[in-house]
């Protein structure tokens, strides 16, 4: 049995509010680099760690419905990651193979078999991008736009968080299928990319639109078909009156809303029944069968360039705090990863 | 050529807030009774009226998107009913036919044949049903439940408004679909006619609750399936923290917040997010096409005694006004009618 140091990233309480660096720490334990007996677990080596807003929801203090999930204090953060098998109890894997699904933030994690999603086959694109464009991030997008939001070729498609792993997908896929797509992100370079990047017809930063309202009107004089939510509160309430009939909300995150105490209470769902809305909330967690079908439409692309993917990386686990607390302040520019190791 | 005189029910000027009887205006006009020389316009004289929550957004000043319709101050109201044909530029449509579909609070009417949806083909049943369980709010009922929230047999349901034109159908639709099903309503009266007569399982006085989350966690201690949503808000905002994962909440209409110069801000939307809900606006309008499935469905249940439905009949067009603002406070009980002749 060989028994090695392993480093964590812990949460030290339950959030409430904003989450500080002090919130998370990090700590060095041992871990034990063989699997029990009889067990059918996996010993992965984490190589990259993905920072997503729907972390901070498991900072919470469980005591809402049960289909409710909490992180618990004192112990590694969950999220997806990028890892290598070290040793499987799980005659679908082995040593040395490349997997990505839900692993824990610390340098090595023995995880039950299931929370591995799927084994990495492509290796001639960047790893990294199996925790955004060819992960949990991409089939959001993938399946947020098609499945939930069912876009026809040529719709009005607005996007929030634009610049960020899932919308900067969102916006792309939208202008393959001949859409007219606009972005809203909160700074001058995050616009920037959306326009000069990634090929979003506009963009704008929020921060700097007094009325939400009018600048949707000034984007969409025709109104928004899709909206592909990941914000909440003001903006959403804004987008609500510029729907048009039939419009659909594929709505995957409110990272707005995450951090108050008291959420903004939004104000203009009587629009839902005026114009026969649907707004659908979801995760990838409902498609991941569309996996092999997502990779056969989005490896092409990426190997052609006509995709790209930006990513902001951080190094090393003791970064992880940071990378991640900073995504609540859009420190982030892109797809936020945390470096654990490089294979 | 026939000149009558043709009594109406006139909007006075556009309305903000609550409406009030004085908004509204009985005068008396006079109709040619004949269709004008090569035109497809049908004549008809108009035996029941519905009064119908939507009828409240229509009295708002145009300044929204150009998909929201309003009446025009100083004539008479649209709205659904019940009438017979007089005579008729369509060959679809001959004199004496019983139609339903949507025509104008007044004796007489000449409408566009494509406004009338539907020749009334059964008459063994009471008349006024077209106005309500054999009409628009019974379409609305059925897909609502069906289509809109892929209802399925065995879940929990829980409707707001319930003993109204569509609740009422709602509730009873569930209970054939061995649903469980709880109601709320504004009087100890309404509550009583869910028990007893339209057989949910339990009901309650929303404005005896203080705390409409508690009272809904009481009633559905393991969460709604499908909530349809008829008065949003308040309700709303508790219904939210109570759904199940990939409940759906078919969105029918929002009365408390119809005549509310400032909306209440619905605070609890992330839900959405965490429980993967849908949330769709719908109106009648998309589902005609139903509509012999679903006579076929209903007709027999009302024959049979099944299902009962429970109408607020008013007498006259000069009650119109009273029977209309009367919605809004909630005084009907039952779907509320409007009789302008008896044939």
């Amino acid at each position: 049995m060989t028994e090695v140091k392993n480093k964590q990233v812990i949460l030290r309480d339950y959030v409430t509010g904003f989450p500080k660096e002090t919130d998370l720490k990090i700590v060095e334990g041992t871990i034990i680099l063989n699997i029990p007996e009889g067990s059918n677990h996996v010993l992965l080596k984490n190589l990259y760690l993905s920072c997503d807003p729907f972390m901070r929801n498991l900072m919470n203090k469980k005591d809402g419905p049960k289909d409710t999930l909490s992180y618990t204090p004192g112990y590694a953060l969950g999220g997806f990651g990028v890892s290598k098998v070290v040793e499987s109890g799980d005659p679908k894997y082995k040593k040395g193979d490349l997997v990505w699904g839900f692993t824990q933030w610390e340098e090595y994690s023995l995880v039950p078999s299931p929370k591995i999603l799927f084994k990495i086959e492509h290796t001639d694109v960047p790893l990294t991008y199996y925790t955004g464009i060819l992960g949990m991030p991409g089939v959001t997008a993938y399946a947020g736009l098609y499945e939930v939001g069912s876009l026809k070729k040529g719709e009005n498609v607005f996007v929030s968080a634009a610049s960020g792993a899932v919308g900067q997908l969102v916006g792309q896929f939208a202008k393959l299928a001949d859409c007219y797509v606009v972005g809203s992100a909160g700074t001058k370079e995050k616009v920037d990319l959306l326009k000069n990047k990634f090929g979003f017809d506009d963009g704008f930063n929020y921060k700097e639109e007094p009325d939400l309202n009018a600048a949707l009107k000034r984007y969409f004089p025709e109104g928004i078909d899709v909206y592909f939510e990941n914000v909440g509160g003001k903006t959403l309430d804004a987008v609500l009156l510029n729907m048009r009939v039939h419009g659909r909300i594929p709505a995957c995150g409110m990272i707005s809303q995450y951090n108050l105490t008291e959420h903004e209470g939004v104000t203009n769902l009587t629009s839902i029944i005026y114009k026969r809305i649907r707004i659908e909330g979801f995760n990838s967690s409902d498609y991941y069968h569309l996996y092999p079908k997502f990779l056969e439409f989005v490896l092409p692309h990426i190997r052609e360039g006509k995709i790209v993917y930006v990513e902001d990386i951080a190094e090393g686990l003791e970064n992880g705090p940071s990378a991640l607390v900073g995504l609540f302040s859009g420190q982030n520019v892109g797809k936020q990863v945390l470096v654990v190791a490089h294979e």
